[in-house]
């Protein structure tokens, strides 16, 4: 039996190596709720099917097309989309691949500054953020893939930006890195809205918001007159059965603030655009993307945790395979 | 002494009764914490002001200009505006003062239907609930000045309109007078969240909220994709020293919601063009306006108490004088 995945043969069977769960998770995921297994696959799609067998390459995924029946992929292509975490992946819904359009950047880039994160902060900030020249921006989870995107297209705009994170390390490459204005660690304030009223005396006109809970109300203390609120995630609520009451919505009316969820998957037809508008930036160094790469299928659980506690340092990459 | 008002000798006094608190109020206003006095004041303003005096007519105001020292109003105008509730009142900010622009309508409508609650209907409505025919709507304390407003421009906009409401007569006139697709009486559904879903199966698009609290909470179960909400006051909350936490703020992201808040304050500008669209709405009797009217500044303590129990059956108006 051939293993290398490498045949063209229509009987070819590799092994591959995936992330399980064991069981329903209650609260945060912990590295022991998932196991890696691995389990044998055909190199070939279900006859007559339009389904795309995809090589992954870093999981979650960025992959070569090993074989196609969707007219839309042929062998070869570099693509990248919801993959699962495993060695090959076939694919049964190939509308939600994207073919890479430029390869003079790193690969690993299309799951990050390109990719879902990098989109989620263009559309959240430019769209629902609706910012101006020396407003003032503030970022939760400024570090994480989404937010250090946002703090750095906000200082593009010529905005003050301070961004909150949960180590020193962070809040440090924040500032020296990222070229945050300023940045703090959540963890070392007992009382937020009197860290925010220290970074920002004249107040916010941006909020910008990953985390959820507690945070929100010390902003909504804070927000200037017409402020918007992005909210793009509540990655501090989501292990709660019982989510923290936020009890400062009276600062919505009386400082006429705009609050907005969104979802990133609604804006995927911007993707051509927003190719046109990173690129650039990025091969003139302009936007930086702190990746914490590790190596190997078997690292995914522990780098889930780490998604939860803090752990990841910048956006998380797993390299399962270099081609 | 004269004690009519109507002289025009320069030396005019006469007594002026007016509401006045008695001390700070903690929690709901009662009728207890307020007291009606009379005191004695000069028909005239301050020599070389430019302030207006006013004889109130319904208090928080519709009158007539007695005299003026502001060169936009004249003896004999008739004006809305904030005058204090009293008989009399020096009005020193004339630019809060409104002309009336036409009297075939009811004076008392300048301070419902034509005046702050209708332009806080008409702006939170079509400015910030941005409405389209068909869309399911949904507003708490529905028969109070604004609410029975939102609810009529909704139906005249071919919405399905539901309103809440504090008392079984307060939900037979919404269904009954003001055309409300359906009411329910709040104060009688222990589940709010399972009184929404029985009024809205399919869910709401629009809420406008004169409440706060709980509601917010069990509209956001509720909502469908896109929905809006109009944050227009928190009566429910103004009392309470640590208001109720609102826990649901993650179907914001979810339902790709957008929360606004606004302050009629903000939007005077706009009461030329206000008028001019619900002027032939009244007139052609497709508007209409729940008054619950009061003889005397003496019912003015009660007044203001029944505006947090409940107790006030639409636009409270007090008759001071008929001229």
């Amino acid at each position: 039996m051939d293993t290398d995945g490498s045949s063209s043969s229509e009987t070819v069977q590799v092994r591959n190596k995936k992330v399980m769960l064991k069981h329903h998770i209650n609260g945060l995921p912990k590295e022991s709720d998932l196991h890696v297994t691995t389990e044998t696959v055909v190199l070939k799609v279900p006859q007559g099917s339009n389904t795309v067998l995809v090589k992954v390459i870093t999981s979650y995924g960025v992959g070569r097309v090993l074989n196609s029946g969707h007219p839309g992929y042929k062998k070869g292509d570099l693509v990248w989309g919801t993959t699962g975490s495993e060695e090959y992946s076939l694919i049964t819904e190939p509308e939600t691949l994207f073919k890479i359009p430029d390869t003079d950047v790193p690969l690993s880039y299309y799951l990050g500054v390109l990719g879902m994160p990098g989109l989620t902060a263009y559309v959240g900030f430019y769209d629902f953020c609706a910012p101006k020249k020396g407003e003032n921006v503030f970022i939760s989870s400024a570090f994480g893939a989404v937010g250090q995107l946002v703090g750095q297209l906000a200082k593009l705009m010529g905005c003050y930006v301070v961004g909150s994170a949960g180590s020193k390390e962070k809040v440090d490459l924040l500032k020296n890195k990222l070229g945050f204005d300023d940045a703090f660690n959540y963890k070392e304030e007992k009382n937020l809205d009197a860290a925010l009223k220290r970074y920002f005396p004249e107040g916010i006109d941006i909020f910008f918001d990953n985390v959820g809970g507690k945070i929100i109300d010390a902003v909504l203390l804070n927000m200037r007159l017409h402020g918007r609120i992005a909210l793009c995630g509540m990655v501090s609520q989501y292990p709660l059965d019982d989510p923290e009451g936020i009890k400062n919505l009276m600062c919505i009316i009386y400082q006429r603030l705009r609050v907005e969820g969104f979802v990133v998957f609604d804006y995927f037809y911007l993707f051509p655009k927003f190719w046109d508008f990173m690129l650039p930036y990025i091969r003139e160094g302009k936007i930086a993307c702190v990746e914490d790469i590790a190596e190997g299928l078997d690292s995914c659980p522990a780098a889930l945790e780490g998604l939860f506690t803090g752990r990841n340092l910048g956006k998380k990459v797993i390299i399962v395979s270099q081609e």
